[in-house]
């Protein structure tokens, strides 16, 4: 073995390693990001990179996944590539970033607007913002030999006199009194002290600052997705969004899914790395945002994560190894408070941390998160909300029952395990319409289109089923359309030519990567109607279908029905609300009720194992097909694509 | 400047240092303890080294401190000595020792006797023991799919189930979680929590362990004193007492008293010093007490200190700078609970600290913990504590109300500022009885003497008296009795000869001794006296007086009244109690409930500051006196001193 040098681009970093070492584990020990989707199987293909001096020893999986021509540009895997006896200069192609945080500091706010009309829509009975910390400014009167109570006991004096809104059984935390003293007279006293508001405890004084900072307090909502992180900063004096960035989870060098998350956890010492990632990606993203918006990150005084159990379980530095095997429990599925900053997040050193409560091992406090949001668990109607994540996750309820289910989707539909998929950011195609041969496109920011996100790829396939580009198992019959292309065996279709696009190339969609969609949106599908089945419902049962998940800004419901990924059922009562973990977060920041009712929502939710029911697989299979093999469930789509195909040119294989 | 080296006998540690060093700072650094109650004033003369190699440069103090002889034999005081150019070799005789832990590891259980009397005479009304915290054993059943709660959820429910006495919104600390699933299954579902009962608050689990370890629950009660330190280790589950420990407070070397030690942690940095130094001592005890009764650190749990508002803050790490200045302000006079390892305290890393709760800047949590331990605040009959310590505290009042003030007592009953004073320590004498020429003594633990603890100095000063030794001012005035000898024109009584001590040197009392004690006690008296005319009352009134202080393990009641430090009052009902803060503070560490009442004994406590009371000193002046000026005060001692001159001989100078 000999030491050699690699040249990471366009970040000119430097790094010795040894030959034989992989590519992307010497750019991650340099703390350069690559998208690794598939832990480094090279199955995802995510992590392409062009060597551009020196060479490298790649695996026979490099040319499945690449073209001719992209080989002979240089391009590989860096997972499969081994460092040889050269130096070699590598470049690093934008698309090819998991934490690519200067494209997505805009990152679509998509569903921001679905949060706003959260308050609506989710707590309308809720009452006023009360923050989980709440900050109060104090003018103190000096002490007398006649006024000589304690700096202590002047601080609560002052706070039973002016906040009679406070419950008086308020505590100091001890780290509150160092210091105290000197901090009271140079400030003249006039300080801002910074109050946890706890639930069924006395509230603490988490923090006391000189001056009056009550205009700057802060709180973080998180949605920990296994694939994607969205953290968003909150003004916790307005509930007023200043930001949110998004960005891969950079776990996801460790495993696509939780079940591969865990079987490394579990593994001698894997749990520190997979808590270092995540904990990492959340700090970046907070870092960003404390910049963008020029505050102090000693201003964030709260932080609510929500996230599925193994994902709380891996923030939290918890071993998540007893979820994975039966009988499938984990060490909680409702957190003590932590402090942020033993848990290693950033923010004020005594910032708290709550994590959304977990209903079982496998439906998590995002989806307590996200009924909070959109407040089917107060309503008489009944409901179903839809998440569609790395897993997906149903329930169905109303004000007096909620049961749920959950079902592995993949990452389809963030853009995970489709060849040019990619999140929602700006520049990822949102919109598709194919008229005969004419294709037009939508992107985010209106910037050059980058890739497709989950709402594109939706209308994508619907588009290509209702021109008979491809059939309803999926599969390509109109090979000989002008934006039909077979490469390596694999046919395709062309949304974007190579000239359009940011990077060159053309943005399509193979005959793969809708066989992928397919199963997806089958296990979504199959999920809801088992679940309806065992409460003795159809479709027809649900009056409001609330669906949740990263698909990006809109999410065409006619063409979700059209292929099989939303019951069908009349399109009013479908309504997309974005991101509704992130959406529930947010509440239980600006709202210790709203807290409490996401505990209550989790412990009065009935989990129903799907994974060992006996339908569950023979209604997976049926719903392989677009949009179902029992086509009399889906009769608004079974008509559409009749009218269609009265209208359009019959398939050329049909 | 040059480097020489140093050596320490016997330790034979050796230290470079700098010519021009003082050689107590030397010994300091190198972690050798040398006594240093003033602070390097060369005052108090309990640094007393000898210089056995080489030659320092010593003061001109020195020669005051020392004899002749004891220059002679090279005996030199370290505060006052400067290494110069020569290598040199220093023997610490073990009276000169602060800490000096082997000597005192039979620290007399004097205060222990009281202390389990205090039970008795304090808190017959007291619930049966409800520890700060208790340990409960659990044997979870193992999860199945059928009851697959949390690891956390099972372990609330087995609470639930079988500790109905545990309040049920019971909580886990953060911290339980980390590695909780792997402790489980390793220890078959067999585990012990730690349940800390927190007042006002829901109890917390703060620490969980495998197996049975219910057995294994010790708390540790410090009676933290401005000279002494006492630790007592308690068996949380019994009550009983496994050991008590004392040490001087190590931070006597910034000072004597808490004046000294405020004005040294208020200039740049000496607060970490004094911090560093009572933890140190308080860690000392705690390790000696660990290893002597062969239990696990992490077996205690909680921690109880009483001490004076400004040990308080130093101990917490607090500034204790505004108490020294108009108006006194102390950053605190209750404390928020702490976490002992945030603080720096020995024990579990989970354990929890209480403070006893202050009332003022001059009155503290050890007054509080003497009060709760008396029961005077549960009784109709008016009682006095008087707790006489480095600073002498008064309490007076009953079940109704209560009226605290300090005085400034000085070291002297401790054994400070007495030529052979020292603590209540094995050898110490602590009865001495002078009849004619014939003197008759006796030690703590039957040893060879070693000084003189507080106990047998009152008994000197009253049998000098009544044998018309010394005249009712202090001064000698039988100059030709055969055990009175002048030293440096200071007369002094010999106690015990030469060849009876362990030190080989006599044990005397100077006439400076008497003086001092004079003061302190006319100090103690006049705050009795004065705080009595302010409630418009008068000796007679109390029904009952508790004495309490580090005397040693007997007070003679007969002989305090005669040298007027406590009033004259019939002795029964007069009641000695030894270490009171310390029997307070064992009860709070026993009982939530004895700790709430200690909260509520501190906020209903009224503080009358007697310096600044225009009577205060003329109370002084008349109270410098034997018994005191106004003999018609103490009718008891005016007989019992007419009887005595009838019957022994006239003094030579009277």
């Amino acid at each position: 073995m000999s030491e050699v040098t690699v040249k990471f681009n366009p970040e000119a970093t430097s790094a010795e390693a040894q030959s034989g070492a992989k590519l992307i584990e010497v750019a991650s020990c340099s703390g350069i990001d690559i998208s690794n989707l598939c832990g480094g199987q090279g199955v995802c293909g995510k992590c392409r990179v062009r060597i551009d001096k020196g060479r490298v020893k790649f695996s026979n999986r490099v040319i499945g996944k690449l073209s001719q021509k992209e080989l002979e540009q240089g391009y590989t895997l860096a997972c499969q590539s081994e460092l040889q006896d050269s130096d070699v200069e590598v470049w690093i192609p934008p698309e090819s970033r998991s934490d690519s945080l200067v494209q997505i500091s805009d990152y679509v706010i998509a569903s921001s607007e679905y949060i706003s009309e959260a308050r609506t829509f989710g707590i309308q009975s809720d009452p006023p913002i009360r923050p989980l910390c709440q900050k109060f400014y104090l003018q103190l009167p000096p002490p007398t030999l006649t006024d000589s109570l304690s700096d202590l006991d002047r601080i609560y004096r002052e706070i039973r006199r002016n906040h009679p809104e406070i419950p008086s059984a308020i505590q100091a935390h001890f780290s509150c009194l160092w210091g105290l003293g000197d901090l009271l007279r140079r400030n003249k006293w006039r300080i801002t002290v910074t109050v946890h508001f706890q639930d069924n405890e006395s509230p603490q004084i988490c923090a006391i600052e000189g001056g009056n900072t009550t205009k700057r307090n802060f709180g973080v909502a998180i949605d920990v997705g296994t694939t994607t992180i969205v953290v968003q900063l909150v003004d916790l004096r307005t509930g007023a969004i200043l930001g949110a960035q998004a960005s891969s989870n950079s776990q996801a060098r460790y495993g696509e899914d939780v079940i591969s998350r865990m079987i490394y956890a579990c593994t001698h010492g894997g749990l520190a790395p997979l808590n270092d990632a995540v904990l990492h990606t959340i700090n970046a993203l907070i870092d960003s945002l404390v910049r963008k918006n020029r505050i102090r990150q000693q201003d964030i005084t709260a932080l609510v994560a929500a996230g599925n159990t193994v994902m709380n379980h891996l923030l939290l530095g918890l071993e998540p190894c007893n979820i994975r095997v039966a009988p499938y429990i984990p060490t909680a599925n409702r957190f003590p408070q932590f402090q942020a900053a033993e848990v290693g997040l950033k923010g004020h050193p005594k910032a708290v941390l709550h994590c959304m409560p977990c209903v079982s091992s496998y439906v998590g406090g995002d989806i307590a998160a996200g009924v909070l949001a959109c407040g089917m668990h107060e309503k008489p109607e009944i409901s179903a909300l839809i998440d569609v994540g790395t897993n997906g996750e149903i329930v169905i309820g109303n004000n007096e029952w909620l049961v749920c289910c959950s079902s592995s989707a993949g990452p389809a539909f963030e853009g995970g395990g489709v060849k040019c998929g990619t999140r929602a950011i700006p520049g990822a195609i949102e919109k598709v319409n194919i008229e005969r041969h004419r294709v037009t496109y939508e992107t985010i920011g209106h910037q050059a289109p980058l890739g497709l996100c989950g709402s594109a790829i939706i209308d994508l396939i619907s588009e290509l089923l209702m021109d008979g580009i491809i059939d309803q198992s999926g599969k390509f019959s109109l090979l000989d359309h002008p934006r039909v292309r077979v490469i390596d065996d694999v046919p395709e279709f062309i949304v974007a030519h190579a000239d359009e696009t940011l990077l060159g190339e053309p943005i399509v969609i193979t005959e793969d990567d809708v066989s992928n969609l397919i199963k997806s949106k089958g296990a979504v599908l199959a999920a809801v109607k088992l679940l309806l089945k065992t409460l003795d419902m159809g479709f027809a049962d649900l009056e409001k279908i609330y669906v949740a998940g990263g698909f990006g800004a809109h999410l065409d419901i006619e063409k979700s029905i059209l292929i099989g990924l939303l019951p069908d059922i009349p399109k009013e009562r479908i309504q997309y609300v974005g991101n509704s973990s992130l959406a529930g977060a947010r509440l239980a920041l600006l709202s210790t009720s709203a807290f409490r009712k996401a505990e209550s929502i989790a412990s009065r939710m009935t989990y129903i194992e799907l994974s060992v029911h006996p339908e569950f697989m023979n209604e997976f299979i049926a719903s392989l097909f677009l949009p179902h093999t029992d086509m009399d469930l889906f009769p608004s789509a079974k008509a559409a694509l009749e009218r269609k195909r009265k209208v359009r040119p019959v398939c050329a294989f049909a």
